[in-house]
């Protein structure tokens, strides 16, 4: 058993780092620094390495400013085997530094094979140690399209090893309206979703009053947000969307509860391609971009703690 | 340019192995036979080489009977990084047998993480060779809660390669209602998604009239496979929840247009572990288990092919 409960972490993690920042590290090989880069985007395994020596690399800029990191998996899977490896190599680092992994792997399937991911991301949920540790994180995204069978798995494995899952509710992109949005019963589908995710977490509340299950609310759509935060008083959320995708800090004030807790916002592209944009191109450039990220991980953790109190 | 569509590929190998069975290769691998498991469960290689092996024989068994494979990669990602290398091994051997290779990897993310996933497993939207080709198969699964822009990459991976989509609409799971079945405008969800599938693919359609765009629906709900048929007139379906989870072969009927084309279906452990199970127990136990997969996957094509013509 484990008494841990992971939304606790997260709320005393915010509170200690008076962060609720998380670092996507979303490593798109063509715009990594070319002093990482041996052979640039002609070979896996090259690219693979780059990728893990650049993960530190942001790592250790952005440690003492944000609260975890994200990986989008995607990216990962991009490099195939080589990709996976630096994936594992980045989850064992970001562990050693004390940083809340979040696994952004939006996986969804039917309750037997769920399992299967529940344990290759989460662990056992019998909390005995899993046979591979290799993609093993605090927490992980998890679509809801197959309802709750597709869930359940994830959150027995959270609550037996401290972890958490996140469930996809309202998305940051623009189509999400398409599918997400549609009329049911009187209200949008998110809202549905929203209450299901609502109701399966509520037994799973630590201290905080918050529980093991979240919700990725986009940063992208600040009304929903408001709205969310409302009708999920449980819910911890995740919330991506900033910075490149068009959200701003202002836009994300409704996710918090009024003492700033109560969710965690990621940026990605904003922060570790900072010495790409103004103004940190012009102070720092590219032979300083760790500075660069470093400035740009403190500048949204100090805008985002002020915005939210 | 690729001239060859994914569902002309499809509807060719329907018609020369007079077959529309995909055996499904979810090694769970507390039930391998025991003389694949050198060192049974404790050590993640070890399980992985034990599953490369298995698969094996059972490419080898099934490879008369079965139009290709369709591979849970919760299963493979449960074993970490050896489990992703066996991934890989059994995609090349099925590629090396001919037989075409569905990932059933459920991906979901918004447009830009989504073209990292569809380079992954599908290849590059430019029909260029990918850095790392590990993961690329002849089709995927993919979700549609993030709406077009999580799909449109997958669809443009798969016109550039010959390789295919099939986005998950009706899931063979019992609580597939709790989301799926919620009331969208006077029709159920999963039938919006649906109409947007079909919407979605029709530009793709091949010479068979069929899409490179194609649904996912559970044997589990006959009824909804007629009412699904009609709808999507231009969609290839990939009907899982055979044997195991309940869907009888008579059941998958009103998938299939008139001429016993339209649809393949996935068998997974009826078929790869028929051993166990009466009567290929009795006439082949486990001594000569390959016999008994083979057996197993002639009688179900045998019997989708009679209840379809």
């Amino acid at each position: 058993m484990v008494s841990r409960n992971f939304a606790d972490v997260v709320t005393q993690r915010i509170l200690s780092k008076r962060s609720q920042l998380v670092v996507g590290l979303d490593p798109r090989t063509d715009r990594l620094p070319e002093e990482l880069l041996r052979e640039p985007c002609a070979d896996a395994r090259a690219a693979a390495d780059a990728v893990v020596a650049f993960n530190r690399c942001v790592m250790d800029a952005v440690g003492p400013h944000a609260v975890g990191v994200k990986c989008q998996v995607a990216f990962y899977e991009e490099l195939g085997c080589a990709g996976m490896e630096a994936y594992a190599a980045t989850l064992r680092y970001a562990r050693d530094r004390g940083l809340i992994a979040i696994g952004d792997v939006k996986r969804s399937d039917i309750a037997s094979t769920a399992s299967a991911y529940a344990a290759a991301h989460l662990g056992h949920p019998d909390g005995s140690s899993p046979r591979a540790g290799d993609f093993i994180v605090d927490a992980v995204t998890v679509n809801p399209y197959l309802g709750s069978d597709g869930v359940r798995p994830f959150i027995e494995a959270a609550a037996a090893n401290g972890k958490g899952a996140f469930v996809l509710v309202k998305t940051s992109n623009p189509s999400s309206a398409e599918v997400q949005d549609l009329d049911a019963g009187g209200a949008p589908l998110y809202e549905r979703v929203a209450a299901l995710v609502e109701q399966w977490g509520r037994p799973y509340c630590g201290e905080c009053g918050y529980s093991l299950l979240g919700a990725v609310v986009g940063a992208t759509f600040p009304k929903e947000l408001v709205k969310l935060r409302a009708l999920m008083p449980s819910t911890l959320f995740l919330v991506p969307g900033l910075g490149a995708q068009g959200g701003r800090v202002q836009d994300v004030r409704g996710a918090f509860a009024p003492e700033g807790l109560g969710a965690i916002v990621n940026s990605s592209r904003d922060v570790i391609f900072a010495w790409e944009r103004s103004p940190y191109r012009e102070e720092f450039g590219l032979a300083r971009w760790q500075d660069a990220v470093a400035a740009a991980a403190a500048d949204v953790q100090q805008e985002l703690w002020r915005v939210t109190h």
